[in-house]
């Protein structure tokens, strides 16, 4: 007997069906002696739908409102569950973010929590109830509603969870875990049983989107075991086997024998490469050139500055793909002049695929076993950028399926 | 200048288009130097919407979580109206029901308002935004939602004013004030401009649904001067004009000499009687009837009870008649034999039609010229009550519309 948080996305909040069948796994899982605490997202629809209408009223909404309206989704959301588990003999309690004190700062639309007060929900578990809280929203020190963000129901999950010391955090979602790639791309891929830590931070952050990856933090910060597994099982599937599938977010390095060296290929299709021509090679000019992209909330993601010759350097970044017109003009209008480049050239035809696993720090050889399989297929490296347990290269976007489909093969992630 | 609450129903509030309408109309007095709060419905459909999906996860849903499904409806059409307000240039903050400690008891659905806290509210308006506040909902003594039961939007409003002590409560809605009586029934029926707190709750609780009952007692206790109005009307019509429309509830009897004897004919359409026959006249026997019915939540209206004859006595008392078959059942299964009544007899297909005036505490007369002209049309009339301001009599509902017809003429009322 465990206290676990499960999560449930808005695909499986989807309709009054899939809510009973959400309803059956959670009894489940408290007929077999576990306190369960669940946080459901919105029905899948409803966010959009109530933020539609707000841009039909406004079009640049006040977010202390767009966060009044878009957090109402959620709160349907734990009322329906709620129903659903008395429907089938369950006592079971609801609670909006600020009912059990989920406090935020003050940065509508995107808050971070503060700081969660157990004591209403550890008294509700310990009478018996399955407890259901709103994920995506809480309330700031002046009482307004706050949300987290688009996906932020996850990260709710795990800040309840580790607010009330769960033993597993389990994220229901439309995927059965984390892969060694893209399935879609590869079919070879297959299901990792663990992920580290510090892997799915960059499995997620570099495109493979299982999960929001402000959760990861969370879930790394407090290290709380989070599993990420399939909601389209049958919900009354043996126990036993629903807690070991999917994917375990684990914190015990020694335990993780299975990656002997690397777990997975991530790829992010839609980038764009910018770069500066001889920039005069000064303190600050980084700042210069990258501050008015920040300015412009444009995200940037790779940045490169290679050694300088004759006092001059090129200066290359990469941003999403559908903000690349916009950091050209940024860049066009003010910067080129400012800093006294000679010239800004770009591509927006670019992807970036890496190569990521823990059991990259103590293996020499995995950068140049990845570019020579690069080169055999004929693919042309455009940038490289390594951290410690990754390695990425920008490559032609036309050959990305191709450069995955070789690099999973190569480090013969197929099998385990 | 002065501190007006502006109450909106769900079909002012049931579109895009409709929110900006009322935007408009809201600025328009807050531009005249008013200090204005709002309080708006759900959008029209939307908590029919909610309560639907309820009721399909469980045929007996438990009334917390009733309220915090229900009460989202009434949050998204603040914040919106807040959007809405914002985009054509006026400061605006949106409240949900405790936000602003909209205290209430924990009787979850039908919930009563016991305090407001208005620190905040006189604070935003003194610094000059338009507050809004969700209507139909507050928080018990635990945190816990409450909703106030259906067109409790009303009451909140009301109750809003009171706290706030405001000048005047508007409540827009689709009907563009009282009439002596109903002119789809009588087309000579006319608007009243003013009408007496009594005559008003008669009016409503005889089924002139124009307030929600509770609304009017609300406006009562606290002497809140509230204009009924219609919110179909140009929302840049003048603002003096628009002031006077519609139709005040008064508590000043002196100002009211519009009314020489009776204001309006009201009716029920949908009632049934029910007589129990040759009960033993003897203490605790209303009691012994009445209590199981009452149990059975079944409402109860007209109830009358003659003098007994040989210390027997028969005891008549009205229905709602859906609700007829369930009372019929409730005596014969229990109170019969319990009472010792000879027989209970019944008639589902009768109706109430009453003539409300404060005027007539003042004039004999009135009674027998309402009989006289229920006589002249043949109308034989079953059973008879009456108050101090109003005079109802039961009768077959097939002769309804002509009773109402014929006593709207009889009073002249199609005159002022």
């Amino acid at each position: 007997m465990a206290l676990i948080v499960h999560k449930y996305g808005g695909t499986s909040m989807g309709s009054t069906e899939r809510i009973k069948n959400v309803a059956k796994r959670v009894a489940k899982w408290h007929d077999a002696g576990h306190q369960i605490v669940v946080v459901p997202s919105a029905m899948s629809g409803e966010t959009n739908r109530l933020l539609g209408l707000a841009k039909e009223l406004n079009a640049q909404p006040d977010p202390r409102e767009l966060d009044m309206i878009a957090s109402t989704g959620e709160q349907v959301s734990v009322g329906l569950l709620a129903l659903a588990l008395q429907a089938i003999g369950k006592q079971a309690v609801s609670y909006a973010g600020w009912q059990v004190a989920i406090k935020t700062d003050s940065a509508h639309t995107k808050a971070r929590i503060a700081s969660i007060d157990d004591a209403k929900v550890k008294a509700d578990l310990d009478a018996g109830k399955v407890v259901i809280i709103t994920g995506f929203q809480g309330v700031d020190e002046k009482g307004n509603i706050t949300t987290l963000g688009r996906g932020g129901s996850d990260t709710s999950a795990v800040a309840v969870a580790a607010a009330l010391q769960a033993k597993e955090c389990l994220i229901y979602t439309d995927v059965d875990g984390v892969y060694t790639t893209d399935p879609r791309v590869v079919t070879e891929a297959r299901r990792l049983n663990t992920v580290t830590f510090e892997e799915m931070l960059e499995m997620a952050s570099l495109g493979s989107k299982v999960l929001q990856i402000r959760s990861v933090e969370f879930a790394g910060n407090y290290r709380m075991p989070t599993r990420v597994l399939s909601s389209l099982t049958d919900p009354l599937m043996p126990l036993e086997e629903e807690a070991t599938s999917g994917t375990l977010i684990s914190f015990e390095e020694d335990t993780n024998m299975e990656q002997a060296t690397i777990t997975g290929i991530a790829f992010n299709r839609d980038e764009a490469k910018i770069t500066v021509l001889c920039v005069p090679d000064r303190p600050g000019i980084a700042y210069q050139i990258l501050g008015p992209v920040a300015d412009a909330n444009i995200e940037v993601d790779m940045i490169i500055q290679n050694q300088s010759v004759e006092g001059k350097t090129d200066f290359t970044f990469t941003v999403p793909r559908n903000e690349y017109a916009k950091a050209m003009q940024v860049l066009e209008g003010s910067v080129k002049e400012h800093i006294g480049a000679t010239s800004i050239v770009g591509d927006s035809k670019v992807s970036k695929v890496s190569v990521v696993g823990v059991g990259m720090r103590s293996h020499v050889g995995i950068a140049s076993q990845m570019f020579r399989t690069l080169s055999e297929e004929g693919i042309n490296i455009q940038m490289i950028s390594t951290s410690e347990i990754k390695i990425s290269v920008l490559i032609d976007e036309k050959y990305m399926e191709l450069a995955v489909r070789a690099l999973h093969k190569a480090f013969e992630l197929e099998s385990a």
